[in-house]
């Protein structure tokens, strides 16, 4: 047994402050739960003189400007990396495995684009990997489904995994304004970033997706393999409406599994109140997760900050130093169960809400009821409403269960007909509504 | 590397009929995970020739009637209690772990009483004890504790950790009905039992708490430590001021832990709106906790039922399997970090919730007023109604914080005034209104 866990940090922005941070202000619990000291030997950063988040208490020796300083040192047994971004991230990983390191990181991006080379670099070499702090950061989901649903055929994963996206939607509902003015909230409170591309436009709740569903549904999820459409044209109209037929608009990451083949996307939808997502408020990230026996379970939590983000990370490095004192580092991976296998669109079933803008005149709904009917897609809740244009009107729906396939072919019949004059938005609505 | 990991299973009824039912159905994914089948080599059932809730598959030879043919079987590496009760299921696992078994127990009532015995006997001789089915049912929230917090302070722990209770004042607060309706209701859906004594009064969540204590605050806590308040006294009134006030009423069972002394109960309780705690409906559990680092978190699901319990059962039988492969099996139990230290009234530290019933005179407010004045507790809010009763009123106030103690005062003090005819009632009440 060592006489210490040596850990080497690569990068000390907000989450590696915080990484110093708390081992050092943690340390006897540490010390209680591996029977040894945790130390940071070495620390790589770009600036040795950047006034940092958080006092890191850090002696000016253990910062570095040199990753070799970090991946060289034998006394170094665990790598945490938290500089973000993919190419050289995902090298000094592979140098670190190569060396017989273990590695912790908070890398979404690199674990969701890399993960498959990442586990088999770590196995190959004996070593461990561990991302909890990647997905949803003070929540111990990966955890949760890894182990706590080992015995479990996990179903189905929701998930609401982007803060920025949540806080946005959250005002909208709650204050009643629109979308840019939410997002001009967001980025005046540090939630949602000057460029807010990535998190706005799904891409970030993708990349928590991927990771997501390798783990639930042990099998290698690509991010090209997942349909993603952000929050970015959201109306709040649609907001409103949802409201008023019992539901919540969220930015959801869906993923389902039957046992054979994967669907798996990230959209705008609407929840019913009656499911436990619909509460998740403000910045807050949840996991549903639908197991066949343990049926529904939602795990809740921050997704993001310095803190919960870094204690994640060390429970992480908790984990690994166990195993080191056990000898059985590297025996976490397994290779993926299933070959991958997407579902195609008339596989996937859902409830879907559509919002419509029709001539005002006799006879339209019954149009469009027949078009529906054509597929045979009944309705389970309708509005009419007047439009704020003359002469117009706005029709709501929300169908009961039906493929995409053919709600895609109602949808471009609807766009036939006259007296249709446009399809305005449509959404995948979840659950029974509370009405 | 064994060639099978082989269970042997102490009880048969509906618990144990769905671990045996799972292991069968999800054998490939076990053996995935484990690397060998798992196999259920003999059952100990009290008639043999009982209707079983679930058919488990197995082979007459399997069941047997004789608890040596499970304990003295050199073959069975782990044990699997399911038979409940405290004494026999006792003196059988301190049987296993002197025969060198590993044991899964779903049994809280005995980890509740006697968890320090039975991890110190299973430390004495290496073998592991898990009971993630103990609390909760399918929700993974030990292992959330003690793995996904393992590097932070856990300030809080707050639980909805009885089913049957939340199901109770989830029909009263949705239907208006009253307790007795409500618990009728619940025996005949089966969410209570014939005598619903343990789980109304309190002392099923009782065993709970002291379980999640002990771990997330790494201290031994009995169950004599807990003050427990149950549900029967509980009038539809009071949950229609909470309700007015925006606060939901629900069995909480609170931990607090400042890093010395811990304040631990059971009782029913006001919870704002606001709070995650307050959308937990029906049957279902949730537990919340609070890490310095991570801040709030909350785990969400089935708290009871067959294949919930049975999958968190088999999830710990996994562990055991992986832990017996690598040769570690007997290195999770850590000694408490802890020595317990209980707070007195005067440390802890609430807002209040008190209903009373007053003669409807001129200037009895100010009275009421004045008392708590003197003890320097002011109120957040107050309502003021007549009463059923003539010449009477209620007022119904809540409290900003204050300590227990200084409540317990105010309250004789206000027991002595003419004007006030009752306090009809008392609760804490947690977080901010939503109003």
């Amino acid at each position: 047994m060592d006489a210490k866990v040596s850990v080497g940090l690569l990068g000390v922005g907000v989450v590696g402050s915080g990484v110093m941070t708390l081992i050092e202000k943690h340390q006897k619990k540490l010390m209680h739960q591996l029977g040894c000291p945790v130390e940071v030997k070495k620390a790589l950063v770009r600036d040795p003189n950047k006034k940092r988040a958080i006092d890191t208490g850090a002696s000016e020796t253990v910062l570095t400007l040199d990753a070799a300083d970090v991946l060289d040192d034998p006394e170094i047994d665990v790598v945490i990396e938290v500089m973000g971004g993919i190419e050289e991230a995902r090298r000094h990983i592979l140098s670190a495995f190569a060396a017989g390191k273990h590695v912790v990181t908070a890398n979404k991006d690199l674990v969701a684009l890399h993960g498959a080379e990442l586990h088999e670099a770590a196995a190959q070499n004996n070593c461990d990997l561990y991302y909890e702090a990647s997905v949803a950061g003070g929540i111990p989901i990966l955890r949760g489904i890894t182990d706590g649903f080992a015995s479990d055929h996990i179903e189905q994963v929701m998930g609401i995994v982007n803060g920025t996206t949540n806080f946005i939607l959250t005002k909208m509902h709650q204050e009643g304004v629109s979308y840019d003015d939410a997002l001009a909230q967001a980025q005046e409170l540090g939630f949602a970033e000057a460029d807010p591309a990535a998190d706005v436009e799904g891409l970030d709740a993708a990349r928590k997706m991927a990771i997501l569903g390798r783990l639930a549904f042990s099998t290698y999820i690509d991010l090209d393999d997942i349909d993603v459409t952000g929050i970015n044209g959201i109306e709040l109209a649609d907001l409103k409406y949802a409201d008023t037929l019992g539901f919540t608009m969220k930015l959801i990451g869906f993923a389902k599994f039957d046992g054979k083949r994967v669907e798996i996307n990230v959209q705008p939808a609407l929840i019913s109140r009656n499911h436990p997502l619909a509460d998740v408020k403000n910045e807050y990230n949840a996991v549903y997760v639908y197991g066949e026996a343990v049926g529904e379970a939602m795990f809740y939590g921050a997704g993001a900050g310095s803190m919960p983000t870094a204690a994640a990370i060390i429970s992480d490095a908790v984990t690994v130093g166990k195993n080191m004192h056990r000898g059985v580092t590297g025996s976490q991976f397994i290779e993926p169960r299933f070959k991958k296998e997407l579902k195609s669109t008339d596989e996937q079933f859902g409830q879907y809400y559509l919002r419509l803008h029709v001539r005002d005149e006799a006879g339209v709904f019954s149009r469009i009821s027949d078009t529906f009917n054509e597929q045979a897609i009944s309705f389970k809740q309708i509005l009419q409403r007047p439009s704020d244009q003359p002469e117009t009107a706005e029709i709501v729906v929300v169908t009961h269960e039906a493929s995409l396939a053919i709600m895609q072919q109602a949808l471009e019949h609807l766009q036939d007909l006259d007296t249709v004059l446009a399809v305005v938005s449509f959404y995948k609505a979840e659950g029974d509504a509370d009405t």
